[in-house]
């Protein structure tokens, strides 16, 4: 699918889950209370209203719990979910079903607050700008974040340390902005090299030192006004640091190219999404 | 430390951490912008007020990111933070520091959230009932965010499926409460068996079938305080379902015993915390 | 099945087994001597007395091995095994099940051991007492090991540290029984609190402190007499240490609710079952 | 040390039994009643007589539990034990002893019963022939089990299937030994091919084949006498087949080279061993 | 297949190779370009001559990547092939089939690497010696790696430390090559001892040590045969030390049994394989 | 040090050779011939010109055998070696010295071949473009190599499938170029996208899509020059596709900005460096 994150690191995610989940002797109650041939059909059904993501991992849990499981899906990710909407279903073995239920609520519920938060960004910067993510992700989780972001309409910023050049403050220190550009460029001659800007005058060196994008950190939307006019034909712009739902459209208004939102991963709500069991 | 969480999930979850994050090249700005043989002082500081949570994750990132850095806490997990309380710090390569910066904060923010959130359950709850998680956490992260939430004040509820019965609807259905319950103690003797009621109805039969806690879901106040008046001295009583801040301190003067709260997992807001380096 | 360990636990072990067994070079006999496309039919068959475990690992074996083999089984965990009797077959590629056959009757064989041992001290106390399992089993065969108790008609203890308070000796000396309890209770308020006692005096400051479980360590069955009944209405009973099939039968008529025996899983002869190969 | 198994198995598998003994909670019996700063001294004591093995993996359990405690030993692998032989000792936090206690002992006494059961039939044996292992291991635990039975002054047999071509009726069915021997020879000729007979008109043919070594299954003294004979210049003779304490002198007698016992490994007693604590 | 290496080998390597090249975001061009229902069918084409292996891996490759592609072979590994041979096909997906073709062409290319150079030096032995490899293989691709020269028609040498003794210069100077291996014998009786000789007054001195194997190390053919005939009756010989395809029929002459060459796995060039896509 | 791999891979990877290569009974050799307390000073040395690289590996090769022995480096990654150049040194137990020799070589062997062909590459183009890696390379060790490749002078194309836009012909068959690199921007708007052309007319076709970079696969040098031409002041130019050390002066002198050299990785001759070991 589309949205799906890697299927390696789905599984080994969830491989994790489960044995966390399971422990040493598996799902007491069901073993207890449940009869070993009783079979069931169950239904994921949205609570509440908001936009679908991670499928994929809800239904590898199903899978190493039991492969006899039947998952299908009537939504896929990015779907817009209204209260009620059948999101999809699982049948089999009633025992595999309660068994798997909480983890595969657990992926599913947090992806979903993923993606629904970045659409809430997204509409809220009327389209006049692109909606990214940070690497302040929830360890481990990075992949299937990020693709629950992709979900509900966001871009992605770096995936790692490993992928593109971002030049920071502490990495100014010792050589200052020209120089720190010049050198990524000779080092990682074929990569963005991106330049955190945090003043005017920082934005006016970084217009000779040309990177690809520089970055505005928690500046007002006046002062980004401002640099974009100064970066011009240079570089693009990306804005960033504690952007909120309210702010984010002023913001977008600048004409900067992105906003990037740590929120979008760091704090994040649970959707409401249930499983409805046919006994 | 009295909070962490076992050292061996702790590396786990770090190694995987660090995996998405240095990805196949590393760090691929440090190595072009920062000497090799430059070395730093970095001081973990909060920037809003809060509770410390995830140290020992934290610590276990710089470990594995390069075991010759130096790292000490000045507060332990459940220290109240305040803006500008320093945390700890990291003395050693800069390289090394600022490789392990983001994800060691990812750690921190996240379990820092979680304290934070509980502790204020903890408040508004004032005394009159145990605050408890669930085990609506992030896939892989449940040994921590239980750590977490025993560092804010609150306890723990069942660690996994394999830890105590809790007999649900879905286990209700062929059987009704009472040999529900007597199934249960049958199987596991030695174990605490929970169960869920919806209704006052179902409390009166669970008074007949003596689990030993009786969990009520989405009940009112007054529901609760009949209920608990039904099951004085047969079962300790746990209020669960969508409890808010605002709702927590109403239903704790019921005189539940407990009152469990997925919010602590499943929707947390990462506390701020920075790192200060001098280059 | 209703004795199989968690899914996720018994693929890691025999990922395990089988990279230890197959090695660099795999099965360098069947390599030589059989042909690719020879095909063949096996059955498991009990060579002696005793009852059935471990079929889900043993099935899993041959999974991994080669995933066209067709498995299936005549009975399942917890069935009562004569020489000769017919437990299940394996039929496919000749190559693949002389690869898998001694990993899976490693599995089967321990597993019964198991099974077969916890139904003679089951047997040996008449009912009168259940029979738990310990600790004390094969590092990474805990929850295989316990599922292959309740195979045999045994209860499981603790699933591990995390799982119920058990204060022993060790944890006393600084502060007493009285006020253990008491810490153990305060911090983990909705968990089953055990005490070990060595001494009747021990028992009768436990009736003050009132666990939920004692725990009575090498007494004679006289003292474990007195003690429950000390106990009588306050805490449930478990007696422990050393118990034989010889004696097992006269603890279980002192009244005890449990009676823990490590020899369960920390010393096992295997079950004698073959693969028989119709080549 | 001389009777080691690999370091990594041994890291890898005490891993694994830590995960499964400390779950997601840890060892909440400790953290509730012992204080964060306790320290203790603690010494591994014999409490039977035996051979002692395994002390690699003990040690490493306590290194991965928390690498600040002190672990000696005053006993190497191999060591004749009386009760009360003091083997070795830890020291530090008591929270960290008592939470790697179990796990630690659980592989000493395990290893400890492989090598005083294999230090039985080497003396059985009277020097008459050199008693061996089997790949009937349990699983995960071949390199810790093998190392023991060398520690009891037992050889090993293959490590894996990967190590030694051995020939058993399986293999024959389709080819007899003349030609099964040559196609090994053929395919793996710098490795020892042993085969495996039942009786003397397979050792007469087996003579002509020349294996390295014939296994001689489930044979009387009088017919391995009669097979040596036979193959007197030819072949190197190992036996095998339910050998026990009482029959392995009468085996040893009969001038066979080896005598094999899958008992050593999978039917093992615990060795009793404590950890004496001094709180 | 005969010359595939152990399922769970492969498995394992796969899994690696595909965390490393999907990364966080997998495939992003194939996610921007192609249509998520648009399917294929591809042909693996040999571009050059050469020796097949690999296709248990690259099969692997797809497999994980989604196991709904469907994978098949028109020749096995140890075919010889010529510029435009079809070895296979795969059919399916687009973008799963774009997703593994790369890290699938990897193995391939390498493997057929391995088992080209193999057959090519085993012709140029022209039969009057075996080729075989050594340890010097590539971290983590020994039993990938093996098979592949297997293929070639080559023979393997030790899997591991663990698996034969091989006395080396280090080895002796403590001992001297008469004790060195009598105690290897004694340590380990059931296993091929070989013994390495650099000159020939130490084939004198092996001579009267009576290992089973002797490796003569950088000889020249004229000494490889006075050792020959030194060593007649006593021990095989095998030749080791930069044997080139040029000089390696010369030694092959001398009737040496064995030719070892680490180039086979250490010096590869990867066989010109491509994936012929129809969109 | 500035060419390593990320730590984490550099230890996974390790386990899996020292896994692969101790097996199960570890170094049977050494524990027969090498007394348990021999100590010994090894070195490495270079026994042919080359570029060193691999140190990384080669130093967590002995951490992990044997975290007692003393690694040090009189060179670094990237430096010139010449026949006897002494590289580093180990320290401590034979034994373990010994263990871990092979790996640690094969490591450093490969490493030091891919930087040493790199070099040449480098060295062969004059300065007149930048010489880069590709995906080609083997499985698991992508990180590796891929410091390697710094290590001799060469620069990083892509690290894996999730860092940059490559848009290859099997991506053009349903788009053609112009909407490829339109909905590839679209997709992922802070990311370089690449472009595959095989003619001149795909080039003028790129012209007007306006990629970053245009990767010439199997041009003339002729056809470069007249693509560079075309796509100046658009986009930056890669030249690929089985570029030989003799053919990449000419194509680096055609102004190209980079060549990327599959070779580098997958077709590389291990450099002979020796580890001299004083007993």
């Amino acid at each position: 699918m589309s949205f799906d994150p890697p299927a390696e690191v789905v599984r080994a995610l969830v491989e994790l889950a489960l044995r966390e989940d399971f422990g040493v002797l598996g799902d007491i109650t069901s073993t207890a209370c449940i009869a070993e041939d009783a079979f069931a059909n169950a239904r994921f059904v949205a609570r509440e209203e908001g936009v679908l993501a991670g499928t994929a991992a809800a239904a590898e849990v199903f899978r190493q719990v039991d492969s006899s499981l039947q998952v299908s899906w009537a939504e896929t990710d990015g779907a817009s979910l209204d209260p009620g909407t059948a999101i999809g279903a699982v049948a089999g073995s009633l025992r595999s079903i309660l068994g798997g239920e909480r983890v595969a609520l657990n992926f599913l519920q947090h992806c979903s607050g993923v993606a629904t938060l970045t659409r809430r960004y997204v509409r809220a910067a009327h389209g006049n700008a692109r909606i990214l993510d940070t690497r302040k992700t929830l360890p481990g989780f990075r992949a299937i974040q990020k693709a629950a972001v992709r979900a509900g309409g966001g871009f992605n910023h770096r995936d790692s340390l490993s992928d593109a050049v971002l030049i920071k403050d502490n990495h100014l220190a010792a050589l200052g902005i020209a120089k720190a550009v010049e050198r990524a460029r000779a080092r990682w001659p074929n990569r963005i090299v991106e330049l955190e800007c945090d003043t005017l005058e920082q934005v006016a060196e970084a217009r000779e030192a040309e990177p690809d994008i520089v970055m505005l950190d928690n500046m007002s939307p006046d002062d980004v006004r401002r640099a974009i006019a100064l970066l011009e034909g240079v570089a693009r712009v990306e804005v960033s640091g504690r952007i909120t739902l309210e702010s984010v459209g002023a913001f977008a208004e600048t004409g900067t190219d992105y906003i990037s939102v740590g929120a979008l991963t760091h704090s994040v709500r649970a959707l409401d999404i249930g499983l409805d069991i046919d006994g």
